[in-house]
């Protein structure tokens, strides 16, 4: 921590957001030029490649997005002034304008044991380009891949400004104060349990969290079977599924489709779910890998319980599953699994999230009925709607926009392009209210101001000028 | 609770922003008619005429303010499309863009003692203008005061848009969640302890804190005396101490100035404090009333001995001041107290804050002495420059920006339409790191993006357009 808040800060101030950028990018390179390093140690956790091109690339691209983001929107400086002056007189010689500086503090970053290489990535580069220097503390199951990753970027950034600490440790909130910023992705009661200590209470340490949620899709009743978007429905489903092996905090757990078509998509649900090949990673034909570990398997297997006791699982066994090129009960491997509930109101399907390769289909009765139950999430990280009918589309979004982060409407004109259910864009707000913790991640250049500090400087036009000069 | 999240919400929401604004000015307006009895009630708490504008006319103001704001700077719509889209891929089918929408939730704002109407309006109308509604928890030993303001603008405003609650309501957390926002002005215990509640660590309620802090304003060292900036300095200082007795979390509780200057500047300070003319508000030639009550007085006591400790009391006696108009001893009446401490390592001056007319003056080595005195005090509200020195002014706001909400620059140039060191305007952002409980109040449209929600919608151009229309 000193080492962070000595040579680490001083490194970074020296640097103007665009000499950050540089240096960002260095390090993008650097990890690019060594991913297939991080590709290798992705299969022991579990991924398949296009798992880990998800991770690796997906953060490498982040932080590239990031590098384009600040050399086009930040200033080649080390301060913003962000908005025009405030006249506060009539006469003209008092004024107040806001500027954006580097707090004196660091960023402790505290990651998901899903992705290494992204969660690390896209939280580090607002951190850098706002010029604080990053403690990285990765989920101990996954910790060898964030810690390479780590190795390879520290080479290519100025002295302490990126650190890499793992496991259990005691006593690093007591060094936390005002000036610092936390960065959490994890479990809600994590998150819930680090906000109360006195860094954040007492000493106003700035703490952004982003826990899991239990986001929702939802078919229009427009989406029959036959019309595109229903087919377009059922592939984000599988996909956020079998993608990571379920295993991310956006992925789809509550699929609400009108009444009278949930034995339709229940059906072509099951059909698609029939064509996944579980298996080892880099084995022939393997289209979903493993869960991170063998904890993680009873976790969910635990969750499933408590679903499958509101409703029935229409799809998979949660002891077996057929496995390629792998031992099935020695790995963590995990059939995918949905599940139906349609009494929509019991709490267990709003309620419990399994963390693996799970969803719940439920029907709804109309749109007021809908918004009920989307709202039940509690606060969600991404939620969809996959329809073609603007009044529906217009009236679920904006009924739902409250309760998400960020919603991503589906039809045949987007799908082409449409970056998907579960993928958080830098460009875009990622994080959600409620549950899903309250924090806003990423969201373009939002991103680095939130880890600046706003201040108000008042005075003369001239004074505020040589201020707030180059 | 009930009626807020239902009538209130109900209600707010079928307003757009300009019709927000609309309701807004005539609850200010008939606060305006009203602010006799304001005066008067303001007076059994201690208040001067002048105290008391600053808290009613002010705090009409500050609401005519957003008004302004809102009618310039919001749609006449209830959805705020933040920005422009961004383009999500190559062929213009698909893009991003940001919504702000209301929660569904209320806005708890809990007030200070010392601004029962100034605090309560300036929290409630970015509330209002979200379209949030209210819940006013007043400060008990102001609460009437508040309780008057309350009564006059709920007939201004639609059903449930505004309610008072009084006094020690213990569960009243328990019906917060991750849809609600509190604003809260008061001592950094108190925050800490509500921001421990499992309303903010579980269920992510956004809680805004504002709290004391040991504001510093700084001497140049060209203002020596008989430069302007001398005398602007001590005269900034009398008033941040006597002004409503001192009971400001903006006031001015640390005074460096150049080590050399230092006598000269406890002797012009001290001369001025000699015409300070205390006693019961509307007596004769009085210009500066009591303390809020005997129980803060006390508090004041005790803090000013802790300070005493660690260097002397140079003008005032705690337990002794001539009173106009009233008895000294059984009204809450202190004398105004300037410290001055020699020692300014001592920790006692950058972590004891005596809520009442009192300040310590102390001496600084230069510039990076400087900075390192205003740090210790870990963050503060406001603080102030007063020189006509370019680059120290600019060296000094910049290293000390990341430690204040706000900074005000005082020179003989922009003295004449200058608002005060003490003075938050609400076009600029109120709060500060650290101490002063990490949060950002007013700062113009700023505070009512800080009520809404802001979601990202993901689709084709089109879907987007048809969302965020009019």
């Amino acid at each position: 921590m000193a080492y962070a808040r000595g040579t680490g800060l001083a490194a970074l101030g020296e640097l103007t957001f665009h000499q950050r950028a540089e240096a960002l990018k260095a390090a993008a390179l650097a990890l690019r030029e060594r991913r297939q390093e991080l590709y290798d140690l992705s299969a022991r956790a579990g991924a398949t490649r296009s798992d880990a091109q998800v991770d690796v690339d997906g953060g490498i691209g982040t932080a590239l997005v990031y590098v384009s983001l600040a050399r086009n929107g930040l200033p080649d400086h080390t301060l913003i002034a962000e908005d025009d002056p405030v006249p506060l007189g009539k006469g003209g010689t008092f004024a107040g304008r806001h500027v954006l500086t580097t707090p004196r503090g660091v960023s402790l970053q505290i990651n998901a044991f899903n992705f290494p290489v992204w969660g690390m990535l896209e939280k580090l580069a607002p951190a850098l380009l706002a010029g604080l220097p990053t403690i990285v503390k990765p989920a101990t199951p996954t910790a060898y891949i964030a810690a390479h990753a780590v190795r390879v970027i520290a080479d290519a950034l100025p002295p302490g400004a990126v650190q890499l600490v793992s496991g259990s440790i005691p006593g690093l909130f007591d060094l936390l104060g005002g000036q610092d910023h936390i960065g959490f992705t994890g479990s809600a009661a994590t998150a819930a349990r680090l906000r109360a200590d006195p860094a954040m209470t007492r000493r106003s340490a700035r703490f952004n969290a982003e826990a899991d949620s239990l986001n929702c899709s939802v078919l229009g009743p427009d989406a029959v079977p036959g019309q595109l978007e229903f087919d377009l429905f059922a592939d984000a489903l599988v996909t956020e599924m079998t993608v990571k092996a379920g295993q991310k905090c956006t992925a789809i757990r509550r699929a609400f489709v009108p009444a009278v078509l949930l034995d339709a998509v229940s059906e072509a649900v099951e059909a698609r779910l029939a064509r996944v090949v579980v298996g080892a990673p880099g084995a022939a034909g393997v289209t979903m890998g493993a869960l991170a570990g063998l904890a993680q398997r009873e976790d969910v297997r635990a969750a499933v319980a408590r679903l499958a006791s509101a409703g029935a699982i229409v799809y998979g066994d949660p002891h077996k599953v057929e496995v390629v090129g792998a031992d099935g009960e020695r790995g963590a491997f995990l059939s995918p699994l949905l599940l139906r509930v349609d009494d929509a109101a019991r709490p267990e399907p709003h309620e419990v999230e399994a963390f693996g390769p799970v969803s719940t289909l439920m029907p709804y009765h109309g749109v007021a009925d809908l918004l009920d139950l989307v709202a039940r999430g509690e606060g969600s990280l991404a939620g969809s709607v996959v329809s073609r009918d603007g009044d529906f589309v217009r009236e679920v979004v904006l009924g739902a926009a409250a309760h998400h982060g960020r919603i991503l409407v589906l039809d045949r004109d987007s799908a082409g392009e449409s970056t998907g259910h579960g993928t958080p864009m830098p460009q875009l707000v990622h994080g959600g209210p409620g549950r899903a913790g309250g924090g806003e991640e990423e969201g373009g250049l939002r991103a680095v101001h939130a880890h600046l500090r706003r201040t108000a400087v008042q005075g003369g036009p001239a004074v505020l000028d040589a201020i707030t000069a180059g």
